[in-house]
């Protein structure tokens, strides 16, 4: 049968992160890809015992479950965990249980944008929120970035000349995909923006623990008039494969994303909530966090040295002060996908960097993590790239 | 902040069972309400085991996983799963692994539908169904059923007069909330109007394996040109709570909703895929079924014998050939609101009728679930909602 698809799956093409995971994973190729956290620092024991726990109470892990989360958990997030966030005051009743934080994007999305809205964003910005977003057939306004994070006043233009937009998206800790951290001043100056125009903001802060320096406080802690829609993961930091992470926003936005989602899958695995709940009140998850911060800072230094031994200097690429990606600027003339072509024919991939713009651009622009693999392949794969590049410079 | 929400947000509620399900959860109400298996039959010490196994490939079960889902249950699935329902030569790239059919339904609607395009469905249908697409702003055209299931009669006129009719869904085995079982002659009918006029059939088929009595053909088992979308479901013969479920459909479905889902939540639990996969190839499956098919049908008997006690006889209702549901039709002038609310003062719990029709109706229908209540709460929950029917013929 030849179907009759819906515009908005006219033109949509798979992300090219989850594309490339299946060759690199087909190829074994040395992937700073997609954002994998290294699986030796899953905290394989302490999930263990607590899936025992969790095994203790079948008639409920295996049940149906509420939409909003298994309430331990929430509760648990609400009280304590969100005070990593600098948040001590949220309530059960403001935080909500999603299938990771790609989750809380389509669901305030589905909640906020009719089609011809504008959704701001940072240029460039998480392709997750691109993807998301794409379906309902928004309009895109992507924002410069500078050292201090998003251009505020490019930003305030933006939100003077146009009436539609829905909501702001950030990610201010180690940005996806340029590494960055927003500015203090420019968070003030963000939240300030948002409170005048009336226009909410998603915090998207999925690598926001994983900092090799001093904290910022988050965006949601200095928020005074719920305008911050708080997206947590705890992909980053025990598990991205038992897909939970949270929502912590106004009651009214909890509510409505909430009933959207009995209509997607009713709710997140009861067994899997009961697993991270059951992890965080056994164990020092921030001792864990710290461990894993350790080991990722260790990591990237690694690829810096081998960036600045192999590379040629004219490469532009900040270093990294948390989160999991170095951002790879290179001459306007050189064209990222030969770049990625020639790097697999060496057995090495990295992310190009087109789908992380929602408008065009980024052509000669990549993302490379250095979480992913054991420090001789790092080694190895920057070696590699820098041959080509090189060869192009 | 005030929120302006997206005209899809506006005028949405709860779905009547999730709210239902938090009362009786607070209140330990008898529930013929939501339609969650019995606790004391789920495979615990099987899954245990399984889960056993799981846990000893942690870097595959909590590493981030491919959108399509894990390859050896798509594999199982389509070489082994599917001939339960009749289907022998399923290709793994025609299985995608989602979160229960809830997430089946919302995935082809959001891959098919347009607003103002129509879905055609049965009167009375899922509410699952009403929930998935209502976002979309659809048009819904809901055929009346007789003791044969879905009167292709009307619906050769709906599909005669409507070009905009993008699926025909239908629960053809139990159906949800009726009951009812769809007839071969109506069965191949079907399938000659969604070929005639190329409309693809969404078969959504969770209790089509907890059969009391002789199995018909699946519409897939019987489809000759990839027009029907099959949604299967592990949660109600294994386990609600761990979400999986799968899509069986031609390759150009699976491709278009597997990208939507990318911007969804990239992809169901590893770990919970590979619970489900260890659970499959390491039992007979099909020997649990038959297990849980002889419980649920005792029960079933537990609540006729019941109803044919307490009830008036007035009241309608068919004997149930499988499945979990009964559906009640009361006098037309008897409102169902009034008989829950009554019922709830005495303790029980059932579905009300409206949730169930697209289009508005169902105002003197309720729906009662005969599996999740011990035989003893099903004859003392019958006892008393005869006594308040009784009071008002």
């Amino acid at each position: 049968m030849n179907f009759r698809f819906a515009e908005r799956a006219q033109n949509i093409r798979p992300s090219d992160i989850r594309e490339l995971n299946k060759v690199v994973a087909a190829k074994k190729l040395i992937s700073f890809g997609g954002g994998n956290p290294d699986a030796s620092l899953f905290p394989e024991q302490e999930l263990k015992k607590a899936m025992e726990a969790v095994l203790q109470k079948p008639a409920t892990a295996y049940q149906y479950g509420i939409t909003e989360g298994y309430t331990p958990l929430r509760e648990y997030i609400a009280m304590e965990y969100m005070k990593n966030a600098g948040v001590s005051n949220a309530t059960t009743e403001e935080v909500f249980i999603t299938a990771g934080s790609q989750m809380g994007i389509n669901l305030v999305t589905k909640a906020l944008v009719d089609e011809g809205d504008t959704v701001v964003c940072e240029r460039p910005t998480y392709s997750g929120l691109i993807n998301a977003t794409r379906p309902f057939r928004c309009k895109w306004t992507d924002i410069e970035m500078d050292a201090e994070g998003i251009r505020t006043d490019l930003l305030e233009e933006a939100l003077k000349t146009d009436p539609r937009v829905k909501f702001i998206y950030t990610v201010p800790d180690f940005q996806n995909p340029s590494g960055g951290v927003m500015s203090m001043r420019r968070r003030a100056e963000l939240l300030r923006l948002s409170e005048t125009y009336r226009v909410p903001i998603i915090e998207d802060a999925p690598y926001a623990a994983l900092c090799f320096g001093e904290k910022l406080p988050s965006l949601k802690s200095m928020d005074t008039t719920g305008s911050v829609i708080y997206l947590g993961s705890f992909s980053k930091v025990i598990s991205p494969g038992v897909r939970i992470g949270w929502m912590c926003a106004d009651k009214a936005i909890i509510r409505t994303t909430s009933i959207l989602r009995q209509g997607v899958d009713l709710h997140s695995p009861v067994l899997n909530q009961m697993l991270v709940y059951n992890y965080l009140i056994e164990n020092d998850v921030n001792a864990h966090i710290s461990r894993l911060t350790a080991a990722y800072r260790a990591k990237s230094e690694i690829m810096i040295a081998g960036i600045r031994k192999h590379f040629p200097r004219e490469v532009q690429m900040d270093d990294p002060k948390g989160g999991f990606f170095l951002w790879m600027q290179l001459r306007e003339d050189i064209a990222i996908r030969d770049v990625l072509n020639r790097a697999m024919d060496q057995g090495v991939a990295f992310v190009p960097g087109g789908g992380f713009f929602a408008n065009p651009g980024g052509s000669n622009c990549g993302r490379l993590n250095f979480i992913s693999e054991s420090p001789e392949r790092i080694e190895k794969g920057v070696a590699a790239l820098g041959e080509i590049l090189r060869s192009l410079y």
